[in-house]
């Protein structure tokens, strides 16, 4: 078993910490902005000077491969973002870069012998937070996502800049020749920070990733009269938002009656036309439903469609807005993942993830699986994510041993 | 009893509704908008015509006066304005601008004989729609309202435009001694759509109305936990959209055991960070109560700082944003409409006012009193406006009636 260097992490955290720095903790850092550039050309710099080969793609995703020792061999790729949302933390995303890094920068330190070519690999705009939809670069290169539709995404901050133009401009942009795809690559491992509190919670340091969870996106709505707050009688009123506070917690109700391992979220509301004198005429909601088995899925959205058609004389209605089915991971990567942990004598569970991932586009081209490292309080996407440099290290530990079987193996 | 003209009204209507026509049955009419000048040029143009004084004072209200018989009498006033919501109807304001001209135009062209001047004005920026705060000439005028700070006041569509700058450049700009105040005027009459259902549903056209109800308007708001919304299993949870559902559910059920003339509205609601994939950390919304009753509204108070602490997980908290005591109307001018509508033998009823008006400031100035027109399906601030010409012109006879009697008797 090799074992990863935790000095060397802990500078890489520091120094990738700094790249977008908000100044209270954590990092603003859009994909292709000047600070994700610095985080790309920081991780360029260390990759080469340990004799990693550089190559971008059309998408500006990185690959840095060092060689192995049987140039017929396809490559094994470790890959993540440094990209953030708005506001985010040091680990998300990041954390699978800098992983992949120490698992190269330690095998080249330590000469470990190995068959395969080894990549590690930085994915552009995961988050989508500034160019929506997220996990973009992956959802083209695996012919998910319609690369012209992508670049004609627009900035939020400013509509009249479009994704395809922050590309254009990047020096990372490359040749669609050097694409990640199944005829040059063999299977590709990430590890991300867990983010939520399952591992902290039984006290395991490493999640053993099996699937993505599937899930479905309704938008529910209802709809009232707007009239004039102070003037309308009590009894005249269609209030779209009394109604919509009716059938969220009736929603709630209903889906506590199914599994306890489903999570269903009810994050956006938007309220029409949201004036304190005027009594809503519109509400729509967003609910947000994730299981690995798909009749419980198929449960969830029975309860959705058993809206009462009329609730506080406000009509209802539902809407799909988007799916997915469960993604599970390869299971001889998820085999080799358990056996290194175990090896390693570090704490681990088997979970599944709730949060998409580039590793769940990349799974329909080939082999894929990922890691998770404990999060503190299960926070994410904001400035308190926290994961111990010991607990970062194992991770890359485990993704480093991982990698190694795969390599004898195969 | 003297009867105005619903021709001369229809045409009223229909010039009026032409100035920031939205092209769907309504209007926007911003204050000091190139439409609103329109409108204020019309009303100057039909008044001069027939022989009235125009003045305008440091806010641009307009000031439109025929003389009368004594000159040591002090003028009666008839004031509402032309600026409207984004989207409004064809009535609210403008109604009763239409109203005091068509009774100036009904005394001229029937030479009714009158002791005092009798003027017809408009407010600037009634609505506050474009530059808040609504009423903000009357708060002005009235001394509610520093003039400094509303001058200050920025655009909703344009941080960078002041309200100050839009009235530096109104030809309607003019001096400050031309103010309404208690020294040259006697008393003010408004005229207005009911905004709500009560007239209709009771088959009245016309509401003498006494009072603008005492109000209370809180931010009600729960704090929870932002987390993943695919990794965060329920029972680690503290969701504030939850919490807030409750909170509102709960005031709904508490308020409704008070008295059934109390109107309450949660109109406004916001939602942090509001994303479909986040479990929202920060909710608040908004609790409007109104009644005539003191006693009511302190019960009102009584019930939101029952709010339980912590809801579902989740620490709630309130706060008080404004509030306004139950504005009554000079009794003896409710007393003289009253006697001018029965008079002319159109169905009415007494009502209070829910929404604020103008006349609300002006009452702690001078007496003061209003008139409402049936609203039909009680709607406002809407495209959907609507009163009849005969109910228009229903409105003008009562105000001119009302007037003569005030004219006669002091």
């Amino acid at each position: 078993m090799y074992i990863c260097d935790e000095k060397r992490m802990a500078d890489k955290i520091n120094t990738f910490s700094q790249f977008g720095d908000a100044g209270h903790g954590g990092i603003t850092r859009y994909s292709l902005s000047p600070e994700a550039h610095q985080a790309r050309d920081e991780f360029v710099r260390r990759l080469k000077a340990i004799g990693a080969v550089v190559e971008t793609d059309d998408m500006a995703n990185v690959y840095a491969t060092i060689p192995g020792t049987d140039p017929t061999q396809k490559r094994i790729v470790m890959a993540s973002h440094v990209d953030s949302v708005k506001n985010g933390g040091n680990y998300d995303g990041i954390l699978g870069v800098m992983s992949a890094m120490e698992v190269l920068e330690t095998i080249q330190a330590e000469k470990i012998p190995h068959r395969h070519p080894i990549t590690a690999m930085i994915w552009t705009n995961e988050e989508g937070s500034l160019y929506p939809p997220a996990m973009m670069s992956s959802g083209v290169v695996t012919g998910k996502f319609d690369k012209e539709a992508v670049l004609s995404s627009k900035s939020i901050l400013d509509p009249s800049k479009t994704f395809g133009e922050a590309l254009e401009k990047s020096p990372y942009k490359g040749a669609a020749e050097n694409r990640l795809s199944a005829e040059k690559y063999c299977a590709m491992f990430e590890t991300h920070i867990e983010q939520g509190p399952i591992l902290e919670a039984e006290g395991k340091d490493i999640g053993v990733v099996t699937c993505v969870l599937g899930m479905v996106n309704y938008r529910i709505r209802t709809y009232g009269q707007a009239d004039h707050a102070g003037t309308t009688p009590m009894q005249y009123r269609r209030d779209a938002l009394y109604a919509a506070a009716q059938v969220l917690l009736y929603l709630h109700e209903e889906l506590d009656k199914l599994d306890p391992e489903l999570v269903y979220t009810t994050g956006e509301i938007k309220c029409h036309p949201c004036v304190h004198t005027v009594i809503p005429d519109e509400v729509d909601f967003s609910i947000d439903a994730r299981h690995e088995n798909p009749d419980v899925i198929r449960q969830v959205v029975e309860i959705i469609k058993s809206i009462p058609a009329e609730v506080a004389k406000c009509k209802t209605g539902f809407e799909l807005a988007w799916k997915r089915d469960t993604v599970y991971f390869d299971k001889k990567l998820v085999g080799y993942v358990k056996d290194s942990v175990d090896e390693l004598g570090i704490s681990n569970r088997f979970i599944n993830s709730g949060a998409g991932h580039d590793a769940q586009f990349v799974s329909y081209m080939m082999p894929t699986t990922m890691i998770f490292v404990q999060s503190k309080d299960g926070h994410s996407h904001c400035e308190e994510e926290f994961s111990s440099v010991a607990q970062c290290t194992a991770g890359a530990s485990v993704m480093l041993n991982a990698v190694l079987k795969l390599d004898a193996d195969s």
